[in-house]
């Protein structure tokens, strides 16, 4: 039984949170290793002077991340994956002198490359996105005021070329803020800033495809007082393995930058491993907090499996951490990159959080492959603006984007629970699947039913919806995914009446519409 | 002899300037044939009712561009290469239906991939760099002026993802600004934003690769309504010819974007076109209104030769538009891109003008050329970020940017002006080559001295200085490029007085300095 040294600080609050931050890193640091019994909940609670309820709550985060394991007549004990990272004192293997690395990206965006078409008169792109935020919420106010901040704090030479990697105040937050939120094993030199989460993952694959320069020396990053020459690099391929259903708008983006695709089906845990390895994958992107399209959450076997794969077979896991900041039911489960940071590149951005248009993300990846993400910056664009990274640095550092996402997460829970509502009331037959969670939900269909026929009827009535069919590889049951977050609780029941309606008296919706002309 | 129809508005000033307008467009529309006599400007001058000296200056700015040809005895003719266009009747070849293309960018940031170091303890680099503008200068107040008005206008939809080849109130801004200051040829459907002149760069060398996805059809572009799956683009190569010296920092971008570099050399009159032609190279880039570092203008005669190059191989010419903002001693030439739109990329950014940091610049290119970047640029970083595009472009609309440039263009000159003083005062021995512009100065030593040690002394006067050797594939007398953008006008005479003493006394200026250690 592990002796725990657990300090909780009963004053600040979110003692649950705190249990499992502390065992989180006690797991990491190697203090808790695979295998060793943690004391039973009851038990732990009496020693902390705790209620067990709030023990409970923190044995259960931690078995949703992977980092426990709970099983009947044996306790809960540490899982393998999680304390393998034990084994690798001082930090990450393949450091550079000086430990200057890369960042671990978090989540490539599933609305992809959705973008302002060059036609007239159509109605705007974005309402019809499933996976928009609601942009009228973006506090403009406030990120103003972080510019005029930043506009007058900002020393004069922070408006020269900055690091291609990023700035370092933001990267300092980001990685503080994924480090809290996401439970995130990241360092600022882990942590390279892009362009959205459509650049981190194409560099990503550019680099794990051998496309990129590779950082061979430190002075190799010292661009401006030498001339440093790099190999031509080679137009390299990777077999990459992707999620069935999975988002489709990614995947010219993938195939550019160098992969090739295959499809392992999505079940209700999550990715299938036994399928994914069958594949000889050398890689693979998945939605782990919140699948895309499905909704569901990789489960912790699932997760434990994934990550013996990847060590057993050397591949490397990219973490599209999509929408992972919208769960409403509970805390969100901590990203797998918490679980395997050397083999997982986590990718994420302000996309969905703040605004796409902001072109803002991160990428927190094992040391050499975070280098060639900031050399590979270096060439192609020297980096990403600077003025909004400190904007967004100020933004975190006050609080202010916290404050931004609780707001918005209840505003989003809200409207989900009314679409969900409305369709429990109007529409019964349609099943709704995966968590409490994100910016969409994942609606099934009865068998039978036309989805095309349902998704022209849908948009009709206001709702904006995806087909699933063009997402899947392998055929399925029909199904929409329904954005949610533009759509106001007191509009929901009316568009799901008016749907019912349309599908009911019509009865065409369980047939394919015939294409006018 | 032409019947020339010239409107000019006296009471709106600039009347050279306006004829100077009026002609170009009459070559470029096919108006003014090749090989056609205008009128003597004293002729031209009575028909107007205008001082002879009016005309004289516009035929000058036009035979300084190319459009014109001056010969003692034949008078001014319409040059060959500049009425070519007059044979594309309604635009470029190969547009789109409904004219989507491209832009033509302008300019690579000789200062390449400058950025901070990650060492400790050095004095910022950007102190060091002869190519940074005073970005002490940069206007805060208006900056943030800009941002307000834009955050409380901007429509919702426009905080989505944008278009990926740029917001088209910035491209339409943009394409006036370039037309009516660089006498650009450009419409915003040929204009592409772009991370700057880095990535302007490589993403137009990647597509003369062949290496981009190209436009077959204006669906393509339409991403966010249809699945497009691209083929996988060629790992292939092009031939590039750059200056011989020129800028090095940019080389490896070049190299990783698919070019196969040869040097070309550079004389008095710029690029040696016979030594280009001889190459083979299939691509030129290269800095015509203010060669990097020599400091000479590209003459009348070699755009002409350049543009017969191009056209009879099928090259084409990247423009790098650097520095051309300021010109001191005259209005500056305008670019070759507006002598042959379907032949150069011209390619620009306000590194210069306002801050590197901004990553903000434009690509002006021929329709496919421009089709391919703004593809690019969606499958790899969805476009730049949106915000500070339009805050660019309320900049720009509101005259803020002509009137920052005006004061920075008095600055400047006046630092330059003290820097040459200074050396002609306190160190004769030396020559300032090129003309009155830029941000630096090519200063040229007496054969023997080594550029070495007196790059090291300068250093250590305060001086901002680079060696040239570095820059040179062939080699050539010694020279420093010394920076004067940063360099307050009451201090020149005392860091030059400071480095002649150094020179001086030391004498080991003549030799190579011993490492020590």
């Amino acid at each position: 039984m592990a002796d725990l040294h657990l300090v909780v600080d009963r004053a600040a609050g979110g003692v649950a949170a705190q249990i499992a931050r502390e065992l989180r890193e006690a797991v990491r640091r190697g203090r808790l290793a695979a295998g060793v019994r943690l004391p039973a909940s009851r038990e732990l609670a009496r020693d902390l002077g705790l209620s067990r309820g709030v023990v409970v709550e923190a044995y259960e985060q931690l078995v949703a991340e992977g980092f426990l394991i709970s099983r009947t007549g044996v306790g809960t004990t540490v899982a393998p994956a999680a304390s393998r990272q034990a084994v690798l004192p001082g930090g990450l293997p393949g450091g550079l002198p000086g430990g200057l690395s890369g960042p671990q990206d978090s989540a490539p965006s599933p609305a992809g490359p959705g973008m302002t078409s060059p036609a007239e008169g159509r109605e705007p792109y974005h309402e019809r996105r499933s996976t928009a935020p609601d942009l009228g919420a973006f506090p403009r106010e406030r990120w103003l005021a972080s510019m005029r901040r930043t506009l007058a704090a900002l020393p004069v030479e922070a408006l020269d070329y900055g690091d291609p990697g990023g700035v370092p105040a933001l990267r300092e937050e980001l990685a503080a803020y994924l480090g809290r939120v996401r439970a995130a094993d990241v360092v600022p030199d882990n942590l390279v800033i892009v362009g959205g989460v459509a650049q981190g993952l194409s560099l990503t694959v550019q680099a794990l495809a051998g496309r990129l320069p590779q950082v061979r020396a430190r002075h190799d990053l010292d661009w401006f007082v030498q001339r440093v020459e790099y190999p031509v690099p080679s137009p390299g391929r990777i077999l990459l393995a992707v999620e069935d259903p999975a988002g489709v708008r990614q995947l010219p983006l993938l195939r550019a930058a160098g992969a090739d695709l295959v499809a392992v089906p999505v079940d209700d845990e999550g990715i299938d491993v036994g399928a994914l390895a069958e594949t000889g994958a050398r890689a693979v992107m998945l939605t782990p907090a919140h699948q895309y399209p499905t909704g569901v959450v990789l489960s912790p076997r699932r997760r434990a499996e994934l990550i013996e794969w990847a060590v057993a077979t050397g591949a490397m896991i990219l973490e599209d951490d999509y929408d992972a900041e919208f769960r409403f039911d509970r805390d969100p489960v901590g990203c797998l990159q918490g679980l395997a940071a050397d083999r997982v590149v986590l990718v994420g951005s302000v996309s969905k959080s703040l605004a796409p248009g902001l072109r803002l993300g991160w990428a927190v990846a094992p040391p050499r492959i975070a280098g060639s993400l900031r050399l590979a910056r270096g060439e192609l664009d020297m980096g990403s603006p600077v003025l909004e990274q400190y904007v967004l640095a100020d933004f975190v550092a006050t609080g202010d984007y916290d404050r931004h996402l609780r707001r918005m997460r209840r505003q989003y829970r809200a409207r989900r629970d009314a679409l969900v509502l409305a369709l429990g009331e109007h529409l019964p037959e349609i099943t709704v699947r995966g968590v409490s969670a994100g910016l969409n939900l994942f609606a099934e269909l009865p068998y039978g039913w036309d989805e095309a026929s349902v998704v022209a009827r849908a948009e009709e009535c206001g709702l904006a919806v995806e087909p699933v069919e063009p997402m899947r590889h392998a055929p399925g049951p029909p199904a929409l995914l329904m954005g949610f977050a533009r759509l106001p609780g007191h509009r929901a029941g009316q568009a799901v009446r008016a749907l019912a309606r349309a599908l009911g008296t019509r009865g065409e919706f369980r047939f394919r519409l015939e294409t006018p002309g």
